[in-house]
């Protein structure tokens, strides 16, 4: 059985829901399979089953669907309400026969996840001598190093690190795990993939969106804090990490583990060079205003808060020493597009460096996690004609390209790994404190130091100049080029 | 000046004309060019333009690129026409202020490459001292080890090596040329390439035409001599050679040679292991009756003239010691394709073979010279879903995909070559002998020794099953695979 802890709230039923529903419909939930929504709106199960088909298709499948939807009304800072939680349980299990297992879901606000679990314990809900007992949290874990402690210390009081499955979303993409085995099952990149052959590694988060509403959130957050302490370093521990030994959640997470204490800290004069922030400005798009980030409701019309963030750091290891990697993520820029570019080296001695018109090929590998999953390879090849002229073009393959296949949603693949326990692509309590460690200098130099700029970019650019002056190994990659009349909006 | 010995035969006008005519459109032909054809027919001009138009398209360009074209009746056994041709050469020249440059084209049986060259330069036309002479020969270079030192003695006799340009037209082709700048530009490519990533390579020529007619001059030839011991090895020398020092004809082509140095003789005992030879059988496609090989028009009836060869050997240098090199062609096989395969090694450890259905991923860059020429990487990616299910996908690069790009016939790039003097693309004479070299321990094993057999293969599959055994390290690649429903033909 699930429990959904906030169950009345958007993620419930944009997202948990539509992913129980595919797997239902893919016959991936286990046998007598149960959901109880629980939350402080008085619903009933019928009410609660109303309201979360919401976004699902009206199929017969979705009505008997429908019927694993159950409602607790819940007040979790009531100490009764988890033992009529643990009634309607062991009620609903029985007459469900659904052996035992239960997985909390937190999808509540981070201040209630000290509460829950505590009660959870307090209530005998988070030991079982049959059946399993797993706890998922959402994201934040944390808002800063100091924060991300208390709550690891505060979830490990009562539920052993196994049990803890750290929801990052990121993690549940397609071409996110096919990272994983893009590098681990090709022959032809572990030899290239090292400081030798790769000259720096690029990864991009760009949304067109901007705080959509949720300025009262965002303004005491920001894109360092929102997209990179997490997603971004995630994505980097995969790029990043050594072959692990066995294919394990732990063998993988340690791998992870060991590139975020490999991190070189930025040192605090580093804070202004190495990482820029930015803030988008209003601006004119195809004739219509866009409002700048301290108009937006809910933002204090002086935040200092960054709605762009661009780094540039070292991995001190082995691997990796020398190569620069650069991540940068922004609300309000020209595309919404969040991809891996790792740049080869240059060919040693440029054979062909003598015939007018040479461009050096930069060998790039591509991943793209969204949209248009897939994974593109930059090579040069001959321009067809007399001599030899080099020309850089595109070896792509499109995960659309694979007939009959739908990816499964992030949700989906996570929620079915949780059921069966495998805590590869959730984030484990170390991992997020290195993450913070190294980017809790960052936050405390932007946030005490006013001399530290933050750059302005007007909506629908892609960022200040500054963090184009930041990679010093050439431009960034701009994944989408075909540019409006006024040169700087465009979409995918 | 271009003048064409063998100008009423089949080449002259399906390849030559077409590839000049093409140069002309494309404002490549050098100020006052023209064309000499020369043999035994007694054409005028006229009947000459006339006679070359059947391939050319009827517009307004064609008049003017066939008032280049002139004819002259003659005989090359006779002392005096070449004094004609002398004359006529003076005179055009003068006409058309063509600058002194002559290209002297051997289109002929090559019983008059002896006479022709040294005619040429008893009437003084094969020095000068304004404008250059150049020599173009058409394969083959040779029947034998011995002829074709004969033949390079003979031609060396008359004309410096670097006058000579012995064509091969499978290095006109432009993916052919593309090895090169594969190899050479991509940073990627060259840390692999060597003995300590790549498992074997596998080079395949297959036709789908029998001998078509020409049973009386193939009869004589066979597989071996007619497709591996030129441009087979010539391919095997683009894909095995070190990087040359600079980009030119020289540099290039000392670079092959070295790598027909280093192949590994085969020993006699070995031409009957490490060679597999075959002949096609009559079969039935699609209904039809398909005529075997010594029932074709001109073949003896008890030939053992192979139709069908496949090799193994190796390279014995540095860079690919203990790596199998496998080339294969023949004629009547399921599909005409011309490509290269280099299968790289598996991953030394594999990550995701605890997983039910594992396949290794064989990493294979397929460098597809024809039909749709382009290039082919197979790599391993994530199949969408649950867990780390491994799928082998395509990462695709046609020609075709560039546009606006068509691509220039082989004879054009190599006609055009010619012209300025860059003799990259064509063989050189000490190549050609270390081919043959290597060629003739076979030649001579399977035409004394008559223990070795000549596999039968039914018209219409792929060779014996000698030649699948040859290859240990798995199947040959079958480049095409809609088998029809006798289980034996395909088409691309």
């Amino acid at each position: 059985m699930l429990v959904i802890f906030g169950a009345s709230g958007d993620l419930t039923r944009r997202k948990l829901i539509p992913a129980l529903y595919d797997l239902y419909v893919k016959e991936l939930l286990p046998a007598g399979f149960a959901v109880v929504g629980a939350s402080r709106t008085p619903f009933s199960d019928e009410e609660f089953r109303e309201n979360m088909r919401t976004f699902l298709p009206g199929t017969e499948k979705t009505d008997l669907f429908s019927k694993m939807l159950h409602y607790l009304p819940f007040d979790p800072e009531k100490e009764e309400d988890y033992h009529l939680l643990r009634k309607r349980l062991a009620d609903l299990g029985q007459e469900k026969q659904t052996g035992g297992n239960l997985i909390f879901y937190l999808s509540t606000p981070p201040s209630l996840y000290g509460i829950i679990p505590a009660r959870l314990h307090a209530a005998g809900l988070s030991r079982s001598d049959r059946g399993f007992r797993r706890l998922i949290v959402e994201k934040p874990f944390g808002t800063s190093l100091h924060s991300a402690r208390e709550l690891n210390v505060n979830l490990l009081h009562y539920f052993d690190e196994e049990q803890i499955f750290r929801i990052d979303h990121y993690l549940g993409k397609e071409t996110v795990q096919n990272m994983l085995v893009t590098r681990f099952s090709n022959g032809i990149f572990e030899p290239l993939w090292n400081r030798n052959f790769i000259h720096h590694v690029e990864i991009t988060s760009a949304e067109t969106l901007g705080v959509e509403g949720r300025g009262g959130y965002y303004d005491q957050s920001g894109a360092l804090r929102d997209m990179i302490q997490n997603h971004l370093l995630q994505l980097t521990g995969f790029i990043a990490m050594e072959p692990p030994a066995v294919l394990g959640a732990d063998a993988i997470r340690n791998e992870t583990l060991k590139v975020f204490q490999a991190l070189r800290p930025l040192r605090e004069e580093e804070t202004a060079t190495m990482a820029v922030r930015g803030q988008y400005l209003s601006s004119l798009i195809r004739g219509e205003k866009i409002a700048g980030y301290r108009e937006e409701k809910g933002v204090n019309p002086s935040s200092r808060t960054e709605t762009y963030a661009a780094l540039k750091f070292y991995i001190d290891n082995w691997r990796w020493a020398g190569v620069p990697f650069y991540l940068r993520t922004g609300k309000k820029l020209p595309a919404r597009v969040t991809e891996a570019v790792v740049h080869f080296r240059h060919v040693p001695h440029h054979l062909f460096s003598g015939i007018p018109g040479y461009q050096p090929v930069s060998n790039q590998l591509v991943i793209r996690i969204q949209p248009d999953e897939g994974i593109l390879l930059k090579m040069g090849m001959k321009e067809p004609g007399a001599g030899f002229h080099v020309k850089t073009v595109n070896m792509d393959f499109h995960y659309s390209d694979l007939a009959g296949i739908t990816l499964p949603s992030a949700y989906e693949r996570l929620l079915l790994d949780c059921m069966q326990g495998d805590a590869t692509l959730f984030s484990r309590g170390d991992a997020v404190e290195e993450a913070w460690k190294f980017v809790q200098p960052i936050l405390d130099a932007w946030e005490n130091n006013p001399h530290i700029p933050v750059y302005g970019y007007p909506a629908g650019t892609w960022g200040p100049q500054a963090a184009d002056d930041l990679m010093e190994e050439g431009p960034w990659r701009f994944p989408c080029k075909n540019l409006t009349d006024d040169g700087t909006y465009c979409e995918l």
